[in-house]
């Protein structure tokens, strides 16, 4: 097909979210000569709008440039389309004569993805491009953006280990991650021996109980004479709701237009630090969160993850002339492959840490675990043993 | 001489306070055959304790990778002496045998050199090292650490505008800096254009007012549809009180052993939160404190902070056979110079910005303020413009 290709980011934005849009783009180009293709501006809105980028001519020296970049160039949405606003950017796509529409996301993207098939009748290919740093897409080994991101947290946690060695106490660090815990588990995959933190690793998969936690830090002061922790933001309580909302309260906590829990703000550090306050006192603590760094810090954009980033995208304009699909990260025992799904196996559906890579007794990774983070993830850095 | 060296760290770690161990070390081995050198554990304390690590005959391939590792590879001390605790590091020094002490750290370690050279009566040489990230030595036109620290902080502000730029509204960066505001002003250093953020720094150097901030904030959003904020932790108000101490109350505050406010919890946080929520409601704010990344971060290593710590270290090898003093970093116009100056000069003192560094109507950096970041912190990553 010759046709106007559409393109469009959606959800929160990754450090190499812009090579799918350049592979894309160039696949396209190479494939389809005379084809137009048009970025659309804040995902869908941008469809639904009418508001794009002319991305037919543009140079690929341009292009490169732009896929090297962190953060999501063509502007991104946190919009959750229900079928009316379904119904507006089908209409958008008609307007503009689109053929194929290759949507970057989440698992909320492949939904909509989904939704506009069913509504457009077979007119147009509707491709759902994976990315996530929270690597929680079913029929996925890994998701583009999860590499960059899990870099920067190993690394996060390896330079802060490394700082309390020097000065010991207690550090919290809250990392992003709403019900799968791939990204805080990423903190243990550069530990250089055993004495090295993490040394408590909290997961949305695992009941959080605050006295746990405490009867865990002592444990760890005792033996490391400091405790590095990291804890994942959508960590929850045994009676299912997210510990923000626990401490806060189901009546008080924040919340979003789709009623999830915000759990961003400075609930949780406080949450923190008061329990360390009142149940250790004296101990020196810090609780701080990672906050967007992982997401988007320019210094831990991975080769690999750029590059899996890309040809996803160069992969998604092939399923685009196939008729539409999900694309997948899928690993056949050797390396990363790529195969097509269908957008319903991957639409509303979370993928979570498997049981068996998490240890049943501590809260830590178990072997299995770490091979996992080992083989995405291999140490980058060669660090020198301190002398305390 | 050929003698006894001692070597020791103190005060907040950095990317690359071992190397200046490395350097003094592998400089004392050059010029001072058959000399012994000896690493103390967590600064005087070590001292004191009589707590060494023989780095003597340390092979210099594991010494070099310790110099490459973020960090005290020794360890560090928040202890300042007294005169009391300075007698027994005095007798510490004496019982070892040692001909001279190499302590590395700010400007409280230039006083406690200051104070041990007064009682040690001409038979010790005492020299005291630069390092901070706070950049807030007088005598230093920077100081090793900071070049490391301000890359991080200006990588962390260009990569969380790209990611503001793809999902608009306000975030509020709080970056380590209880005096001076170095650190937070090396915000500013990789902004791509006149439309990049961050788009207003705030620094101890100036009062803070919340009614002015929010007027900020406001007027910032009218003009780029977002708004990236850079904050120093020690930003005071009009009254010389910090901001938080101004917030939580003097009563209540959290204050260390010296009597300071302890800045690093989440009460500025949640005052930014508090602030913005009340007053511009329904805007989408993230308020993140960058906590100890910017310090250590072993992704953020500059090879040209690198070099000079380690170059630090030599020169004071040098300083300490001509019989002590402070080790400044200097600029003659075209580069770096090392100059031995009076331990005195160092002292007790700190170092702010420039007043014609901060521009006099905005809350931003002026030319001159750039002029000195772009020359220690160049672009480092090409970035391409995105759509949005």
């Amino acid at each position: 097909m010759a046709g106007t290709f559409i393109i469009a980011q959606g959800g929160g934005p990754t450090a190499v979210i812009n090579q799918t849009v350049v592979g894309a783009v160039l696949e396209i180009r190479k494939n389809h000569p005379g084809a137009r293709v048009l970025g659309s501006r804040h995902g869908v809105r941008g469809v639904r709008d009418g508001d794009y980028v002319d991305l037919t001519d543009m140079r690929e020296d341009q292009l490169r440039l732009i896929g090297r970049t962190p953060s999501a160039a063509l502007g991104s949405t946190r919009d959750k389309p229900d079928a009316a606003y379904c119904e507006l950017v089908l209409k958008g796509l008609q307007k503009i004569g689109a053929d194929a529409f290759i949507y970057i996301g989440g698992n909320d993207t492949s939904g909509t993805q989904q939704i506009l098939t069913d509504a457009a009748g077979g007119k147009i290919a509707f491709v759902h491009a994976p990315k996530t740093i929270d690597n929680d897409l079913v029929e996925n080994d890994h998701t583009p953006g999860f590499i960059s991101a899990a870099e920067f947290v190993a690394g996060a946690f390896l330079s802060v280990d490394l700082d309390f060695r020097a000065l010991p106490g207690i550090y919290v660090g809250i990392v992003m991650g709403r019900h799968a815990g791939f990204l805080t588990a990423a903190s243990a995959a550069w530990r250089l021996d055993g004495d090295s933190g993490p040394h408590l690793v909290y997961v949305p998969e695992r009941a959080f109980s605050v006295d746990r936690f405490i009867d865990d830090v002592k444990a760890t002061m005792a033996k490391h004479k400091r405790c590095i922790v990291a804890v994942s933001e959508g960590v929850s309580t045994a009676d299912g709701r997210s510990l923000v909302e626990t401490i806060v309260g189901s009546d008080k906590v924040e919340r979003d237009a789709h009623g999830n829990v915000k759990l961003s703000g400075s609930d949780l550090n406080r949450a923190f630090e008061q329990a360390l306050a009142e149940r250790l006192p004296g101990k020196r603590a810090r609780v701080d969160a990672l906050g967007y760094m992982p997401r988007g810090y320019i210094g831990a954009v991975s080769p690999v993850d750029a590059q899996e980033a890309f040809d996803a995208g160069a992969f998604a304009a092939g399923v685009a002339a196939e008729g539409g699909g999900s694309v997948a990260l899928q690993y056949d025992g050797k390396k990363t492959v790529f195969r097509k799904v269908p957008l319903s196996s991957v639409a509303a559906k979370t993928r979570h840490m498997p049981d068996d890579y998490l240890r049943k007794d501590t809260n830590d990774l178990s072997d299995a675990g770490l091979a996992y983070l080992h083989r995405l993830v291999p140490a980058k850095y060669q660090v020198g043993k301190p002398f305390v």
